[in-house]
Formats: structure tokens, C-alpha cells, sequence
């Protein structure tokens, strides 16, 4: 029965039993965790034969001593295993160290200060500068332009990926929006997977756009599907070839949640320009990535099949969590009219819109059950959820036992809070 | 004989001689490079056991999975090594990545822009900022500052250390001047160690200062010492408490010239409100450093007394490199007035003063007999050498064989380009 449907009386003994059950989770002491993308110890265990490296393995063939400094694009096999991650050239892409996260905090501070293609171009010296957040999104990419002094507009999504109508608005009429984010394949955290159509109409965007716009392209979840015959993303590339708008794109990926989360290797890759301008700032700032550990993931993964077969793995042990997640969401929400949740293919995160201004209350009420959730508003730009709805879950990293354990809280929580809600708004 | 002693004749005749042996230099189709420091395949092979990790040693005693994100200070292990070679606490340490060029051009451009202790503290908001760069010293603190927008004013070198006069008065004077680059043990080129009072009186310097000095305090060659009973640095932070100057020096060191120059370990080290907003910019761009890789080389150095026996192994195989130099200039120009050069005690570098203007000429002729040198100026900020008299020759990398042909051939370039001037400069 939908809750609106209850009555006062319905609502006061629902709330009893929903209280009974909250205080024996709050009697039992949990520590429970959804809030981060982390791989399990499950997962990390797959990249487990990666260690070392044979001496004759650290050397390239053209003699080139991976232990030596040198080497600022990566070697040669990594960047072809990102360009095949990224649907580019190996001469395409720069391979550097762990954190893709570091990749576009400095493409976006270097394009901000010193130009996306430099002298002339850098966006600060254009006035306010803007970009698109589509909502809810990565927090993390939030925080990167709130450092650099960058605003952001939100933009909501549509059923095939972000709302492409109202983007083409804003970026035809507002020149001084420079950038958009987008994670386009299992967006962070709805799961989205932006449809041929949405990337297409994205790579026409660079014509209307005003100069030295960049979308960045962070595709963390390009390879992370959790099942078969996955959805797939059109080659953002291709069809900015065709509009000729290839500087428009920067592409990112990382190996980060395939191989070790605190220790892969990451990707940026994007037209000739924009690569030489990144490489120039790149060259001040360090001679060159840990050759290594590159060395190391081409050793362990071979190539693109290879880290094919790799994720499968991944997606064994990912898909019972994320079915279980779906299975309470269904099971303790479904047909009460008190969320609407993705079921995503894919990536690393649900999202889960409650009743508005709950987000902030059920994550408070599920901390006091033990179950830590990401902070409310952590999915908007400046920490602000309007509605306060937005709840992101991560059922990555805990063991299946303690996700049907925390997800029973959530649920807890998020019955408990909305017939509370629903209580004061019939005046109860 | 000094060659201003030579008459027009006796320079004809040296000339021919010397030509004669250039000629057979370029016969031979030399290809030797004494450019980088880089460490050659003897000393990285000194570190070939650090590769493998056992599963067990991917966890810290806390439960800490080395293998998945977060860690943003470095493992505690690894802040407790570079503490030891700062002369910090471990909790006034960050460890990081391979690369300490990295960490000092994110500390120089996150003060510029967002101020070295935060808000209300940026340089740029302070008008024109300048550097002090103390003469001839290392190419890439120059390029960061040039690519920064920091202006270079350049100090030239004492018996002890720079000269601390000059700079004393430079920064009482100037409080646009708000920072300067130090090596201030075997300093790349030359090879200076600073002196305690130098020490002393740069961290008094602290109180003389505009608001927001700082000093990068590069320790790059503070355990490469090639010999017994090494020149001891005073512990610059001890002499900064003395005079309540602590948040005055950055210090920096690496393991790059210790296990493997492409995939070491870096650090950072400060006051804690240094330390604090630097923090704050590193959480914005990074989840953390690979902190397997800073386990490796924990289990490999064990501590600081590991990594000290693992340098005298070092030190076993540049000692000869740097005696075969000396002998080369001492033999080769020695007594003849045509260059003065520094025996350093330790570090990777060797500078060689020749006669003005004949820098760039003689760099020119050895790199056609086959010998590449560091290029002209590149000592110096904007890769100018007012008096284009500094050559920096690292004699690190090349085999001993292939060093001493490469010095036979810089000795005969430096006499025969200071003949050939000379016979200029009479009129012959």
C-alpha cells in the first residue's frame, strides 16, 4: 500500500514497528560502511599475481631502462591498453600513475590558468567561468572546480543520459561556461549510459560552444559492467571527428578498479593540441610516471582482452551485491510510494531519491543504526542536494553478509523516516 | 703553462695539436652523454631485490589494505624514512609519489594561487612575486618558477653555501622576493654543502622576510655521500624553532637516486599549518599515493640505517666516476688557467667554470665529437649564463670507459675552444 493511502492510526503503529526494528539495529552495534566506491578484498585479490618483475621485464626493446627517469607519455603498452579503454590511438593518450582524479584536477587548474592550448586560451582570464555539473553526480569532480574557482550550473538527467536539450541551451547562450563533466558509461551514482544519440548531439555541442570549452570525458566505468552483452558507449571520438570538434573532448580512464585501487595506473587522452599543451605543463612537473608499475599492468593484463577477461572476474563477484541491493530496495520499498532507485549494468554505485528532505534525515537515522552512508548533498555541487532526496549507495566493498545486513538498515531507515514525515505533514 | 702566457705562435701550433685530436674524436663516431643525473644500470641494479610483495605485506598492523584507496599522508613507515632523512618528526611528513619535482611545483603553484597557508596568503595577490635563485643551480626549480609566472633573481654562490649577505639584503629590501630554491648538500652543480651558519642564518632569514617566505629547502643529495666522515648539514627546522621561523622552510627529498629513479618515493616535510594546507590542495587532487609502492621500499630500506648501508654501495660505484673526472680536469687543464671546477663530495654533479663566452661553444664542439652536454645556461634562470662560462657534467650514468673517453674528449673542447678565443682576442 502506498503511504500516502495510510491513515493517522495506520501511520502511528507503522511507526511503532519500524522504531522496534531500528532500536535493535541501534542495540546491535553494527559498523557497517556504503559509502565509498572501493573494490572489496574479493577483488583486489584478482590483481594479486601483479607484483613482480622479472629483470629482463624492465627493459623495453628498443633498451629503454624502466627504472630509469624518462618517459613523460608512459610506455608504449600502456598507452595502447588506455587507448583501447578510451576508443583512441596509443599516440592518443598519455599513460601516467595512479589517480585519474589527478589527471583532471590538473587539466582542468592548467586549462583554468594556462589555457587549454595555452598562451591566449586560458579561461581565466575570460571572466567568471562555469561549467555543467549534471546532477546528482561525482562529488570529487565537484570539488574540482570549487578549488579552481570554478561555478557550476547543474543540469538534471533524461532517461538516455544528461538532459542534452537543456545543455545545448545553456552552452549556446552562456559563453562563459567552459567545461562540462561527464561520466558517461554507469554514470556515478545512477548508473546511467549515455545513448549514441546524447553522445552524439555532446560532440556537436564544441560547435555552439564558446572557445576553449572541454568536456571532460571520464569514463571510470568503461569496462565495469556486471553482466553480459553489456550496453555500449558510442566512440565519443568518432563522432567528434566527424563535427570536427576533436579538440572538444578530453578523455580519462584509470585501472584503478581493475587492478588496485590505491596503486593503478590512469589515462588522458585527446587530440594533438590538447595533448601537446597538457604534455608541456606535464614536463615541468615531473619527468616521468613509474614506468614500473605500468610495466607491471602490461605484464599482468597483456592487453585489451585480457583486461576484458579480468573484469569478468570483477562482475562475479560484484553482481550478487548489486542484485541483493536491489532485491531489499524491491522487497522493503518497492510499490510504497517512498523512493525510485536505479538498476544499474554496471559500475560502481545505486542511486536511491527519497521523499524530499529525507536524504539528509535516513542518512543521519542509519549512521545511529551503524550503517554509514555518503554524507547528504555529497552528489551536488557545493554538498547541496535542493530537494534533499539524493542518496548514493556503494555496495562494492563490504562482504554480501554485511550488505544484506546494512541494506535491511537502510530500508529500516528509510520507511522509519518517511511515515515520521508523513506524520507531522497530516498533523500527527 | 698558463695559456695567456702562450705567444701567437705557440697557440698556432697548440691549436693544430689540438685539432688534430678533435678530428680523431669525430672519426670515431662517439655517442656518450654526460647530460642527466641519472643513476646508472649498476645502482639500479643495487635495488633489485625491492620488487615483490607477499600478500601479507599488503596490510599494515591497523588492517589498512595497501592495495585499495585512501592513505592521503603516505603509509606511517614510509613518512618515519623520509622524517629520518629530513631531520623531521614522521607527523611533520607527507610521503608521496615518484617524483619530489612534483611535490615542489605543486607547492610553488598552490601558494601562488591559493597562498601557502591558505586563504588571505596567495603570492599572486601580492603583485609581482619573485623567486631567488642562487646561481648556477638546477634547471627544473628555474622552469617551475618560469612556468608559474615567478620572477628569478639570482644570487650568486660563497665558499660556504650562497651567499648570505647578498641575500639577507635581497629580502629585507624586496618583499615581492617570496620564496627561494635551496640543495643545500652537494647543491646540483656545484656541489656546495652548506655551512651551520648558513643554515642558521637562512632560518633567521624567516624574520626578515615579507609575509609568506618560503624556502624550498630541496634535499635531493642529503644521503649521497661518496665517501667516509661525509660533511654534516646543520638540521635547518631545529635552527627555525630557535627562531620561530617553522612555517619559513618546505623540505623535500626523494628515493629516486637511491632504489629506482622513475619509481620511488617522495616527500614532503614542514610545519604543521604547512603541512595542513597543503593537505587540504593534495585531498582535492588525489585519494592518495600508491602506497604499495612505499611499502616495497620499506621492506627493501627496512630504515634509516638500511637506506644509509644501501647508499655506501652507491657511493661504491660513483666514487671512481667522480675520481676519474678530477683526474681529467686536474691533468687536462690544471695550471693553465682555463677553467675552475668544484670536487664535490657528494651529489651527482661536477661544475666547470671555463673562460667567458666559451660555454656554449665548447658544449657546441664536444657535441660533435659525440659527447652531449647539459646545454648552455641551462644553470642559470632562463637558461642564460651571463657570462656563458658554467658547464654541469654528470658523470653518473655512463660506464667508467665510456666517462673517460667523454672527458678526454671535454678536455681537448675546452682547450682548444680557449686556444682558438685567444688567438682571437691577440689578433691572430
Amino acid at each position: 500500500m502506498p503511504l500516502n493511502d495510510y491513515n493517522r492510526d495506520q501511520l502511528i503503529t507503522e511507526a511503532r514497528k519500524l522504531t522496534e526494528t531500528f532500536r535493535r539495529f541501534q542495540d546491535a552495534n553494527l559498523k557497517l560502511d556504503l559509502t565509498r566506491g572501493k573494490p572489496s578484498t574479493a577483488q583486489l585479490d584478482l590483481a594479486n599475481g601483479m607484483g613482480p618483475l622479472l629483470l629482463e621485464q624492465c627493459f623495453l626493446e628498443d633498451g629503454t631502462d624502466l627504472r630509469n627517469y624518462g618517459g613523460l607519455d608512459g610506455i608504449p603498452e600502456a598507452r595502447k591498453l588506455g587507448a583501447a579503454m578510451l576508443g583512441l590511438h596509443a599516440n592518443e593518450v598519455i599513460a601516467a600513475d595512479n589517480a585519474s582524479l589527478t589527471l583532471m584536477y590538473l587539466y582542468v587548474l592548467w586549462a583554468y590558468h594556462f589555457g587549454p592550448l595555452g598562451a591566449g586560451t586560458a579561461w581565466r582570464d575570460e571572466g567568471d567561468v562555469k561549467f555543467i555539473a549534471i546532477v546528482p553526480g561525482y562529488d570529487r569532480h565537484f570539488s574540482v572546480c570549487e578549488e579552481v574557482g570554478i561555478e557550476m550550473v547543474t543540469t538534471p538527467f533524461a532517461e538516455d543520459g544528461p538532459d542534452i536539450d537543456v545543455i545545448e541551451e545553456l552552452v549556446s547562450k552562456d559563453s562563459s561556461i567552459k567545461g562540462m563533466w561527464c561520466v558517461p558509461k554507469y554514470s556515478n551514482p545512477t548508473g546511467h549510459v549515455y545513448s549514441s544519440e546524447v553522445v552524439d548531439r555532446i560532440a556537436a555541442l564544441g560547435r555552439m560552444a564558446g572557445p576553449n570549452f572541454r568536456v571532460i570525458w571520464d569514463n571510470a566505468y568503461g569496462v565495469h559492467d556486471l553482466r553480459d552483452n553489456p550496453p555500449v558507449l558510442a566512440n565519443i571520438m568518432e563522432r567528434c571527428r566527424h563535427y570536427g570538434t576533436e579538440d572538444f573532448v578530453v578523455q580519462i580512464a584509470s585501472t584503478s578498479k581493475i587492478t588496485v585501487a590505491g596503486g593503478g595506473i590512469s589515462f588522458l587522452g585527446g587530440s594533438k593540441p590538447n595533448l601537446d599543451t597538457f604534455r608541456k605543463r606535464l614536463s615541468i612537473m615531473t619527468i616521468g610516471p613509474n614506468k614500473l608499475n605500468q610495466q607491471r599492468h602490461v605484464n599482468f593484463l597483456k592487453n585489451f582482452g585480457g583486461l576484458q577477461a579480468h573484469m569478468r572476474r570483477h562482475a562475479e563477484i560484484l553482481r550478487p551485491k548489486f542484485a541483493m541491493v536491489q532485491q531489499h530496495l524491491e522487497k522493503g520499498l518497492g510499490g510504497k510510494g517512498l523512493a525510485t532507485w536505479s538498476d544499474p549494468q554496471g559500475g560502481y554505485f545505486v542511486a536511491v531519491d527519497v521523499r524530499p528532505e529525507l536524504a539528509a534525515e535516513i542518512i543521519r537515522m542509519a549512521g545511529e543504526a551503524g550503517v554509514k552512508l555518503t554524507p547528504a548533498g555529497a552528489t551536488f555541487p557545493y554538498h547541496c542536494d535542493p530537494e534533499d532526496r539524493n542518496i548514493r549507495i556503494a555496495p562494492s566493498f563490504p562482504p554480501v553478509e554485511e550488505l544484506d545486513l546494512a541494506m535491511q538498515v537502510f530500508v529500516n531507515c528509510v520507511e522509519l523516516a518517511s511515515v515520521q514525515y508523513r506524520l507531522k505533514e497530516i498533523g500527527g
